[in-house]
């Protein structure tokens, strides 16, 4: 008789998949595992351990009786715990787990003391948050940080399929954004001048746009996935001071194109992880949001809508005058919209993903293409239900003229030489957009702040780890 | 007839995979490519512009007649500037290049200044380092960041495809490493305590292994990678200031499991890289070193050597009684190995990959696993040919006790106690390792700078972007 090593990823793969061979293979000789302990409770005659050993979101049951010479070891247990177990495999068809493990033998491959943080309990999602060390092994955050893995790769598969190029923009920056201040420095311990190590100021990225753009001038397709900072005291649940960013930039490419490739995007990721993740997806819609299923599918069914500013402005004016009451009642052409202004265009209007395009130039970003109406710019907001904005586009300004003008009135344009030049050599039209990753990944697990998606939350006043 | 849009990464795939139907529907329709004037040379008859898209290597050859009604347009194109162009598709099986396109019409899409800086003479290193937004359309560095996009979709494909979970640890933290004080610090405006952002000093991290190791026990193989930083004013070819790492940690695993997962990533990188980027390898052999092809192939049919550091050390002895000159020839155990002994190792004694291992406790991390000599660390280094150390990893101290011990030595515990807390709750074996991801794209590429792997390159005193 062999003994097999094998994962609880595996396993259930083998009886569900239900290869013949390979089960008889299994069940006729012995297996292998390694994980840690759940939980375990025996009624002095018979014992049940839920192991699992983090390659697999369901629990494998293992079974041990008084007769066995390791009952005393294996009932000694405690939650926590990290177990090497030998055993046979019992396929159990007729019961709500397909199958159960014997165990033979059973030993410790590493303690757990008593004060283990991580009881049966239920434990609410702030308690888990001050031991961010431990809460991976919580249910909720095996599945959301197993989510989080399978939708980076997503991204990844998803653009590298279409011949994007990678591009690692930089974490230190000199361009501190659009100059708002909300920033963090990068320093050194020189007391005297704490910046001398670049020999200027220089700061953490607000976003890596500018510095792909070049990029995407010379590969056409290209794409930055990675993390961005805001010095910004905003204490809510969608705010964080680091996380992650997917920036892809596209030549010869315009507002409609951009479109495109963002809805494929957005569609492809909830597509790949409901595949990829069945069982989190199912664990999120019963304990998170029961709606969370059948709001995805919606999306990836949906054809996204598109609609002007200036369109939305109308109607949401029409739905003051008819009643509608917001929090914000203050409709006028040039405001920026809140998200619940957004949200009922998304959930009340088009009752879908929405694009809202052609912004006032006033409220959007320097490097956005002025209109030919010359009061809106060629930017495009996607809005989804139950969140409001999920990515931010827009076709940039190539005209060198105008946008240098623009960064002049704004001050932008000292250390920002390089950027102009782009729009001097061979500076096509050419657009992108951004996605925060953390709130996509909210959007996809339906988990309510942010705090819970990221593995040691950033938020203001708040560092441990 | 019909107008086909395609890239010339298409185009060159077509032609030389000759699919004849999709041939046929080529070159009797017209197709239409958009991209950058690389070179235009024309002799008052006939013209030819090298067309590059961004989306294959190679340049895609336009020809142009006198006759053509856009001669004027085409001729007058100057080197950088981007153009929409419609053509015919001739195959050429007889000349250098497999095809041409034949102009019918040529516009502009985004003209380029006089002063373009890339010009058709070669241009030193040095100087394309000072147009970093300029130089990724220069076929060095069209190859060498499409090989960085290529390498990081590998890392994430080889261990995404064994089941372990992608982590995003932070960037910002309070862990200043070992306290070696070569960080950056994090700060914000405020004068008067420029770290009450997050009410505590912090900075940015050195390496994300200690915030992941928590995610193995939790999830057995788990892996980061993402910026780190060092603030060290190391001007040398190989250091830069922040790089990119790539930290796997698996449970239930020590060294010479460890090990068996270095020897495979590194050779399913190799592999990948070489498979799917021949042009550019290609070009990175004729252009930059002529034995990088020989010594990849020879490292992926390698069977990766072992050695301890106390066998090294015996042979490094030895080696300079026989005559041997180091620049550093006082060769004794509990020594720190210099890159020259390294490469003696691994390119005169084993003549290829070699890991060496058990290194003295007293010059290795302090988390590293205490052999039962007491004296030595379960530590693997990977040493290759022509560059020493390419990888370095560890199996980690699992003992609370002595792990505490060590750290309280050390002074580096305060601050870390939940970094010791995964040692009293389930904490298994458990192993991982670190790569140095520009170091290996020098590896994989031949370039000899970091400064020309990395996008934006950061480097002391040195920062533009």
């Amino acid at each position: 008789m062999d003994t097999i090593k094998i994962s609880s990823f595996e396993l259930y793969d083998a009886v569900s998949c239900g290869d013949e061979e390979e089960l008889n293979d299994l069940t006729s000789n012995r297996v292998f595992l390694q994980g840690w302990v759940r939980t375990n409770r025996n009624n002095g005659q018979i014992g049940f351990i839920e192991l699992n050993d983090g390659t697999y979101f369901k629990n494998v049951q293992l079974v041990y009786n008084k007769d066995n010479p390791n009952y005393e070891v294996a009932s000694a247990l405690r939650n926590g715990c990290a177990v090497e177990v030998i055993g046979s495999l019992k396929l159990t068809p007729e019961n709500k787990q397909p199958f159960e493990i014997e165990v033979v033998e059973i030993s410790v491959a590493g303690e757990c003391d008593e004060d283990y943080p991580l009881q049966k309990k239920r434990h609410s999602f702030e308690f888990l948050r001050e031991i961010a060390h431990i809460r991976p092994r919580a249910n909720t955050f095996q599945a959301v940080f197993r989510v989080r893995s399978v939708l980076s790769f997503a991204i990844h598969q998803f653009f590298q399929e279409r011949g994007f190029l990678y591009v690692h923009t930089p974490e230190i920056t000199t361009n501190d954004g659009e100059g708002a201040g909300n920033v963090f420095d990068v320093t050194t311990h020189d007391t005297k001048d704490p910046f001398e190590f670049y020999g200027r100021k220089v700061n953490l990225t607000v976003t890596g746009q500018l510095h792909v753009e070049p990029f995407a001038l010379a590969f056409r397709d290209v794409y930055t996935f990675g993390p961005v900072f805001r010095a910004e005291h905003s204490n809510t649940v969608r705010h964080a001071s680091e996380f992650w960013m997917v920036e892809p930039e596209m030549a010869f490419c315009d507002l409609n194109d951009n479109m495109r490739v963002i809805e494929d995007c957005i569609k492809y990721c909830i597509s790949y992880v409901m595949e990829a993740c069945p069982e989190e997806m199912k664990f999120f819609n019963t304990m998170i949001d029961n709606t969370l299923l059948e709001r995805l599918n919606h999306v990836v069914n949906s054809e996204f809508q598109k609609m002007t500013y200036t369109e939305g402005i109308k109607i949401l004016e029409n739905a003051v005058k008819s009643g509608v009451i917001f929090e914000n009642n203050d409709i006028k052409w040039g405001m920026d919209l809140q998200s619940e202004h957004e949200r009922y265009l998304t959930e009340k209007i088009v009752k879908g993903p929405l694009f809202l395009i052609d912004y006032p130039e006033e409220i959007k970003a320097f490097y956005m293409k002025l209109n030919p109406d010359k009061k809106t710019v060629a930017a495009c907001d996607l809005l989804v239900p139950a969140v409001g904005e999920l990515v931010g586009g827009s076709q940039r300004e190539e005209n060198y003229e105008l946008l240098k003008a623009k960064m002049d009135k704004l001050g932008l344009t000292e250390g920002l030489e390089w950027y102009l030049d782009t729009r001097k050599y061979g500076g096509c039209v050419h657009s992108g957009f951004g996605i925060g990753f953390d709130r996509l990944l909210m959007y996809v697990t339906g988990m309510q702040n942010i705090r819970d998606v990221q593995p040691y939350p950033r938020t203001s006043n708040s560092i441990k780890y």
